[in-house]
């Protein structure tokens, strides 16, 4: 689960002071604006309660989720301007990247966690929060419905339900089982801090279970053949944690059982972590090798039951291996709620939910979704193409000169990043490269294109959207991003810093669409040694990456107090190893 | 909870290198001997196994439990000399007095406990440990049955069955509910560190409970309502934790619920601490007046239903109130497998096992029985008195002179401490003193007593004989003496240490019958406040005495690791205060 920076440190400066009341709540009556930037609230007017000029009610922005997106959303809101209210089943922040260490132990659980409401106490930001699930947001009416996660003992049952004028989602995914048969029973998974405690807790099993009398060699092979399903981040540093763990402390306490042991990492592509360069992979896959781990590619793993794992090859041969703790990290799937979410706004059928590129829910006036629950739908420049060429053909000349194009390019980037990201892969420095492309070389001087030749010269742009990653890194920067745009609102309904619109209407968005920036990624491999893509396409591999990865760690925590939790704990490790407690 | 210290380091002089093969488990066929000390095992004739002089098998000891009795036994214990088996459904050693501290996260989990593996993989003893429960002590078969804490899922069940020549029986206490209606489905108890675990989200929960919309005022107050039933120093210690984490830590992040909070204690007796020092007690008392902690005395609780405890006054009158959590520290009970084996070896009706005064099981020759588990019966002197008059009597003229007292008066005071106890609680500074009170001053020169004087003598003694608390401090200290004797049963059968037989046989006992010394009791209060018994009937109570408590607490840590864990931790709350998590 490697992931390198993230950009949310804007928080600090904003947190406190900026409250202007009075003038906030009415910069936020802006008109409705369709088509992207922050939609407004027009229809105050019709709320029940009458807003006096003087002491106008602040707007309830409500965040679903305390996870990496609706965290990075909160700290960079400036709460003074909305009432903010925030549900989540978990009264901590977890800084994920660090799961796999707690699995055995190298780093604490509660090492990595930081309760909510203190983050926001230190910050004197007037947040509520409320442990609890919303199991149904109802669009219509402006409201969620939640359910408390604590057992209560009073008449009612727990369940209440909240208003909101602006709703953000940040519910995240859950597991993924591509519905295999026996996975949600016997498997183990690593997405919660709970996850990680089960699967410390069952390595230790497996181990003691196999150091009782009476055990056969084929049993005690068999409990401790650690399986993991998944060859991407997470399920190969969980790999290279339980080996380290094993290799470094365990096989020390358990001597008896040491020859048995034997992990497997089961992958259904061609590499394990496909997603990174292959010298990454190629490093990974030989240490791994030299390690003792086992690294099955091209199987698919179609049933799990108590004892067994059966796989198939891509040439449909079935094997069964027998485990004794398997791991399943094989993807990323819809949380009911967000998958009933979705069949109420026409979005059923996929995974997460739709938003535009200013992370507004497509259909939806005031939801916005962020991190892993939502993916980014980047418009394609092909549909809008006509407009775009009318808004830039100014002279109305029916064609567009090299300068007319070079005029409104600035807000074409931004709009539709494919192009610009096009122009980098094909090597093109200028935008004339592009229309060359379509015209060819011949009348260079007079460089005049209609709107055939520029559909020509940018027919092949699209191909170039991708959705990002779902990671921490992405959620950060899309949480961070919103609270940017809520905390300036009234600022760019003034003087609005986005593009310009180009499908209809006149003038400008509000604000530049959410970009995500790229900014690396770790794979710890366990041994000290850890390899990472680093910014601008390098790649660094090793005892000095490993390195460079704890300071990335450690300063990437979201308080001191963890920061010295986690450093304290790397360094207990260093000099005492791992805890083998079964607790 | 509090205790000082506990007697616990001979251990790692003894450990190593004092292994003699061959020689070592010749010295262990001695001959038997009834009445006291280590029962020798004389049969190994009757062994299936043929045992060759120079390559004898090691005897096996069988220890069941790793707490405070079990492991203390086991680091003390020369294991070179035995074939030493342990089978505990813990894994670890958890230092238990630090268990208050762990339900407010003053302290971490695994801070307090080490792996009992880790344990003596570092003192390179040869121990074969089984997580596993013991649920039948078969005597007559000299064996044990035991069953994997873990659900395998081989062909087996996980039962299995270990053979024993010495038992050591360490398996504490559990808690004792009175048979109280409702206490095991809704009261937490403070027995394991996952109790503790368990009471920290349970005040987590109540105070996010009472947080969430709509809920009354009334509600809240119920919510918030914490009570402590048992007034001992574990509910105290407790009640203590949960006011400082409240005051210090919740109010700052749960400001709008914490004038609904209450605490309270609920105590059969007059008075709360009432085992310390009344001026101990008396500040206890204030100290929670003021801290606003409500000590409700002389109440009996006699069911507890979801939402409601029942308690009922001397005067009978019944009380009912609302509550949010409840911890039941009232007493300690047995264990159903104690309870089982009490019955074969016809001690039924006891609450643990009664051991003679070198802690082996009455009626049984090779079991032995430590910790809250068990309970020395402290033989009577006056079940004895003709014997020893007999004994004494050397000329046997039929009475005896004070020389001849004087002569076996140290051995009485080993084997009957009581006897001293009793002179020295009278102020008599010499046995004549004792004797005068029998015969009056008139004969003073030509003191010679008969046997009823000599009765009279001693007929009050027996007064002073009293069960040594159920405390980590005894239990420490009975698992040393015990592998202490076991360390030098070779030493000890060619020169017997222990006192006279005083009931029949002529000889020495082997070894001097185990003597607990109290070395005093900590009782902390919070708010950096600590009362303490200190050894000499000294008391010290205050911010200085907490930190004597910190003091002592560190030094008694069982490896360096928790140590430092412990001291971590206090410096972390000091630093950052306690996690409030809901984890």
């Amino acid at each position: 689960m490697g992931f390198l920076f993230f950009a949310s440190r804007a928080a600090a400066r904003l947190a406190e002071g900026i409250a202007r009341p009075g003038v906030s709540t009415a910069a936020l009556l802006l008109t409705a604006a369709s088509g992207g930037g922050l939609v407004a609230y027009a229809d105050s007017a019709t709320e029940s309660a009458p807003v006096s000029s003087q002491d106008a009610r602040k707007k309830k922005v409500l965040v679903l989720g305390t996870g990496w997106a609706g965290t990075s959303f909160l700290r960079n809101l400036d709460c003074s301007r909305y009432e903010v209210k925030v549900v989540s089943p978990r009264n901590y922040f977890a800084f994920t990247p660090l799961l796999p260490s707690v699995t055995c132990g190298t780093v604490e659980p509660r090492s990595i966690i930081e309760p909510i409401r203190r983050m926001f106490e230190k910050k004197s930001k007037a947040v509520t929060f409320y442990e609890a699930e919303c199991f149904k947001i109802d669009a219509s009416n402006k409201t969620v419905h939640c359910r408390s996660a604590v057992g209560t003992n009073f008449d009612g049952n727990g369940d209440f339900m909240l208003e909101y004028d602006y709703l953000v989602v940040a519910l995240g995914a859950t597991v993924n089982t591509f519905n295999t048969p026996g996975v949600m029973e016997y498997c183990n998974f690593l997405k919660e801090v709970e996850d990680a405690q089960k699967i410390r807790r069952s390595v230790l099993d497996c181990f003691e279970k196999a150091s009782l009398p009476n055990v056969s060699e084929e049993e005690k092979r068999k409990t401790l053949h650690f399986v993991i399903i998944g060859g991407g981040p997470t399920g190969v540093e969980f790999a290279a944690e339980l080996h380290d763990f094993i290799v470094e402390d365990l096989v020390k306490l358990y001597p008896a059982v040491q020859e048995f042991v034997k992990i497997t990492i089961i992958q259904s592509g061609e590499h394990i972590l496909n997603m990174f360069d292959k010298r990454i992979t190629a490093f990974a896959e030989e240490k791994f090798q030299r390690d003792g781990i086992e690294v099955c590619t091209g199987f698919r793993v179609v049933k799990v039951s108590d004892d067994l794992i059966t796989m198939k090859s891509k040439t449909a041969v079935e094997v069964s291996v027998p485990y004794g703790m398997a791991v399943w990290s094989a993807g990323i799937g819809t949380r009911p709620v967000i998958m009933d979410f979705m069949h109420q706004i026409g979005q059923a059928n996929r995974r997460a939910l739709a938003t535009n590129e200013w992370l507004r829910v497509r259909e939806c006036d005031s939801i916005y979704a962020i991190g892993d629950c939502a993916t980014v739908n980047q418009r394609k420049i092909m549909d809008d193409i006509s407009m775009i060429f009318k808004m830039a053909d100014k002279d109305h000349s029916g064609t567009l000169t090299l300068k007319e194009i070079r005029d409104v390019l600035e807000d074409i980037f931004i709009r539709y990043p494919q192009v610009e990201l096009y122009m980098k892969n094909m090597h093109m420095l200028d935008v004339e490269d592009l229309i060359k492309g379509a015209i060819g070389d011949s009348h260079k001087d007079s460089m005049v294109i209609d709107i055939e030749e520029f559909k020509k010269a940018l027919c092949h742009v699209d191909s170039q959207v991708k959705n990002a990653p779902a990671t921490a890194q992405v959620a950060a920067q899309q949480g961070s991003y919103l609270a940017d745009c809520f905390n300036k609102m009234e600022e760019c309904k003034q003087h609005p810093e986005g593009p310009l619109r180009m499908t209809g209407e006149s003038g400008r968005h509000f604000f530049r669409p959410f970009r995500y920036k790229h900014l690396g990624q770790f794979a710890p491999l366990g041994g000290e040694q850890t390899a990472a893509e680093l910014p601008g396409d390098w790649i660094s591999m090793g005892h000095s990456t490993q390195w460079l990865w704890y300071s990335v760690y450690a300063s990437k925590q979201v308080s001191w107090r963890t920061r010295m939790l986690v450093v304290s704990d790397w360094t207990r490790r260093f000099i005492f190893g791992r805890d083998s407690s079964r607790l």
